[in-house]
């Protein structure tokens, strides 16, 4: 197995602002052993996250930070070229958390086997993946939309969503996308079927909410933050509901995050607003994952990837997220198979 | 009738900042007759409520905005002078919108018939009225603490904050009120029996919480807004749920609101933020009204009134709430019966 030569992204310096190519060190070594009850994973997809810039910040938040010198934490799909654990053999395809290398040496039971025949393998990285079920538990258990509700998603051309809008469709709800671009709009309203697409970064937000919301906004559902929360916020129907699942407009803001100067729309309008994190709903994992498989399979939800070739490509790659550049779920093709 | 003479304070002007006399009309003119089904209320105790600030404004709210030239809104105690109206008789006392102005003419059914022997007559105005529900479903209701929970309150030492704490001592909570001031958090902690007070004026809140709130904060009801809010939000324990009842810190900001920049804390957190109108609880009023005056004759609820005398001093006397100068429910005693 020493063989193997294994690239690595290790995180070298706290990031200030976007994270940049120096504040990794780019190497290559020979791959790990697996120890008892391990795996070896030959990385074939990692997947890029909004979520990923805060966990190169130190301090605490929901997971604990990448340490100085750590690889940099990614989920990826790849498959076993080395087992000591029975629970997988070698040509099992798997999901779990690789990090940004050629090769992850993890725990066997860390790892979650997947079959390639059922779908792409980037998808198990996005609509059959993590950001699948941020979408059916954010949506679904936080805002519980009802028929005929107007559901407003920011960031709805990429992974999450894309899911949220087409789930709250399936619901019976009239559905507004937030995205940036005529490009992304086009594809939410004639291949998603949203009711309506706005397009920040050639529109009037407030103005586009008014009119595709004129009884106002029950749910919302928040990837981004910042001025577009204000929007929804001042756009809000009564006893809304607003799940707060990111706000990738702030996270590399030097100078701070920015608080929703109009929060007291909140109360004005009786409205709610809630964070969760998916992982909280990992026992209900296959509940999520039967239902959007089973939409996928029906053909009512569709789903798509973004896939950026190389694995030196990563720095660069990442910030195609903060800068709104990805269409879709963006991952990193690290090798064929 | 026409022989009563009634003073009025008019809004004249929308007040920049704190409301000024200048902003007001103070004329006398004959009191109305009271039409159809209305009653003449003479009044004997005006409500002084940090939202006032906020009807004075222009512009969309949970209630139309005072019109300039129109009698300030106020809630108040009277006693029926005239009647119109099977429903009261002249002598009854009565509680409801009565205006800043010593005689009232409404619709009899706008107001409720109260018991002056029951409580003192500004009690209506305090814990037996609209702050008293404001706390009860306010507290019970959007944040349904837990026996053993901690349970933080700012603008503890007023009309809606100190029956907040005293009820969630009474549900079995740990209790920290914020308060402006010795003398306030000396009554906090010697009289109403919270476990703790911080006074903001004199301590470092975010020190302090850390100190009173090990296990963090699992229910925060939030008068105050600004910086108090930002300083519970980084101590919140999971799950926790906070009560959006105001922000009187805000309410005379020239510069906008500031909304809060750690709100993200809901997200790592899995916090909820929820506004309310205790309007939206009219139906319920009776079950909070009969808890309330149970535990006030129990002797385990206790309520405290911070009468200024004189109708006439109604400006400045309403910029006591704003300075957090009140000590308990701001009343102004209009007459003496």
């Amino acid at each position: 197995m020493t063989s193997l030569q294994n690239r690595q992204f290790k995180l070298i310096a706290r990031p200030v602002g976007m994270a940049k190519r120096s504040d990794f060190e780019f190497t290559t070594t020979p791959a790990a052993e697996p120890g008892a009850g391990e795996v070896l994973v030959k990385v074939l997809y990692i997947s890029l996250d909004p979520a990923m810039r805060g966990w190169m910040n130190e301090g605490k938040s929901y997971v604990p930070p990448v340490k100085l010198g750590e690889v940099m934490r990614a989920g990826g799909v790849g498959r076993v070229v080395a087992s000591n654990d029975p629970s997988l053999a070698v040509g099992d395809h798997v999901v779990g958390i690789t990090g940004v290398q050629d090769y992850a040496a993890a725990k066997a039971g860390a790892m979650t086997r997947i079959e390639p025949k059922l779908a792409p393998l980037p998808r198990y990285l996005g609509a059959l993946g993590m950001p699948g079920m941020t979408a059916y538990f954010g949506l679904l258990d936080i805002c519980d939309p009802k028929p005929g509700e107007t559901v407003v998603v920011s960031g709805a051309a990429g992974a999450v969503g894309a899911v949220v809008g087409q789930i709250a469709k399936i619901k019976g709800c009239q559905v507004v996308g937030i995205a940036g671009g005529p490009d992304k709009c086009r594809y939410l309203t004639d291949e998603l079927k949203f009711d309506a697409a706005i397009d920040y970064k050639n529109q009037n937000v407030s103005e586009q909410l008014k009119l595709h919301c004129p009884k106002g906004v029950n749910v919302y559902f928040d990837n981004v933050g910042g001025e577009i929360l204000e929007a929804v916020l001042a756009q809000l129907a009564m006893k809304a509901r607003i799940s707060l699942c990111g706000a990738i407009s702030q996270y590399n803001n030097i100078e701070g995050i920015k608080g929703p100067r109009n929060y007291l729309s909140l109360l004005i309008n009786r409205a709610r607003m809630e964070g969760f994190i998916v992982f909280d709903y990992a026992a209900r994992y296959p509940e999520g994952a039967r239902a959007i498989a089973g939409w996928l399979a029906d053909g009512i939800l569709k789903a798509r990837e973004d896939i950026v070739d190389g694995l030196e490509t990563f720095p660069e790659t990442l910030l195609k997220l903060y800068h709104g550049e990805n269409f879709g779920k963006l991952v990193i093709k690290v090798a064929d198979a």
